[in-house]
């Protein structure tokens, strides 16, 4: 549900009349336009809040997402192939397997929440694509190696340009539609995708933890 | 900005009328409360958007730190002291200093967000509590053992409480304000505090690398 009207309109007249009941008003595609503050556009990296192109939540989120990719990529932009094959220990994973792991993760919060299918039901397609890097392990350490960070900076591009086109196609009653059947409890959309976000963040802490110990940081 | 009325009445009432202008309705205290969902307790833990007692994206912003400090504490709630002492090499931290390291650093971006005081122009006393804690490393290899879980769980709910009571008091408007003297760039509140919410995700990548290397887990 794309804004038609030009950011610089938009954000003068919200600022001048943030108390305003706009509800069905043509003026605004979205009923929860009325927040107090301009909807940024994804540029403006360190704002978290609405984004332009998406429902106040949704948009919410996106930035929270856009601005968690941007930390966890920024010290693995420049790795080697053998910095992202490195493996700490004979249990650990390698950060390109990681890498790999959060483009798989996502795609599977992907097919789960905008397709509807349950956990698992998977495509033979996205099975073979995605499983081994979801599971991690003893079968990624051996299967998973040679590749440069392009090879996984393009899985988690495309991964997350479907995530962004299916959310400007939803609004916040979706994201905030709660699944009772879920393992953790009553869980809504937003606490999924809230996971998909953090969890970048969890496996960052271990990207951090391996950096400071590759031969290439060491020499 | 507290919503006197029932939690039940509100509920009620925004699942039938979505999409009614409220504006300055004396209904409701907030003028973004056009949420076509009901603000929920805190209690709903897997249900990410806004609590009671907060306005809209503040509550929701404490709804992701309720979530990430319930999944960060549940695998290290039964800790021993050598578990949480445990050293994985010479240039670790312990899960124990980690967990001080968060409460130390929701602590400095408190004085920071909410009393204007620029980063590190911290009391005595509070330089005394947290510094070591924050910056890690080998002081905090030397200084930070010997304590029981509770001892962290304390330091970690008595910053938080300070957070919500002082989140209660603000709104919207405060957690969206920019301030453009922040080293990453532009950066408003949101931003500082999702990332005292992900930093502990961080962390926890490192916990769970820790805890599967634990001489107890792996007797």
């Amino acid at each position: 549900m794309k804004n038609e009207h030009s950011n610089f309109d938009r954000r003068q007249f919200i600022r001048k009349s943030s108390l305003v009941a706009l509800g069905t008003s043509s003026l605004f595609a979205l009923p929860n336009t009325t927040m107090a503050y301009p909807q940024t556009t994804q540029d403006e990296i360190n704002i978290i809040g609405p984004k332009k192109g998406f429902s106040p939540q949704i948009g919410t989120l996106v930035s929270m997402m856009d601005w968690m990719r941007m930390v966890i990529l920024h010290p693995v932009k420049e790795m080697s192939i053998e910095d992202l094959d490195y493996l700490v220990d004979d249990r650990a994973n390698s950060i390109g397997a990681m890498l790999w792991h959060l483009a798989a993760t996502e795609r599977f919060y992907q097919i789960h929440t905008f397709e509807g299918k349950n956990w698992g039901d998977w495509s033979e397609e996205d099975k073979l694509k995605w499983s081994t890097a979801s599971a991690l392990g003893e079968e990624a350490r051996k299967v998973i190696k040679g590749n440069d960070i392009n090879f996984y900076l393009k899985k988690l591009k495309d991964v997350r340009d479907v995530t962004l086109k299916e959310f400007a196609k939803r609004d916040d009653k979706w994201l905030m539609t709660v699944d009772k059947e879920w393992p953790w409890g009553p869980t809504n959309n937003y606490c999924k995708w809230f996971h998909v976000c953090e969890h970048e963040s969890n496996h960052n802490g271990q990207f951090k933890f391996i950096k400071s110990r590759l031969p290439s940081e060491n020499k």
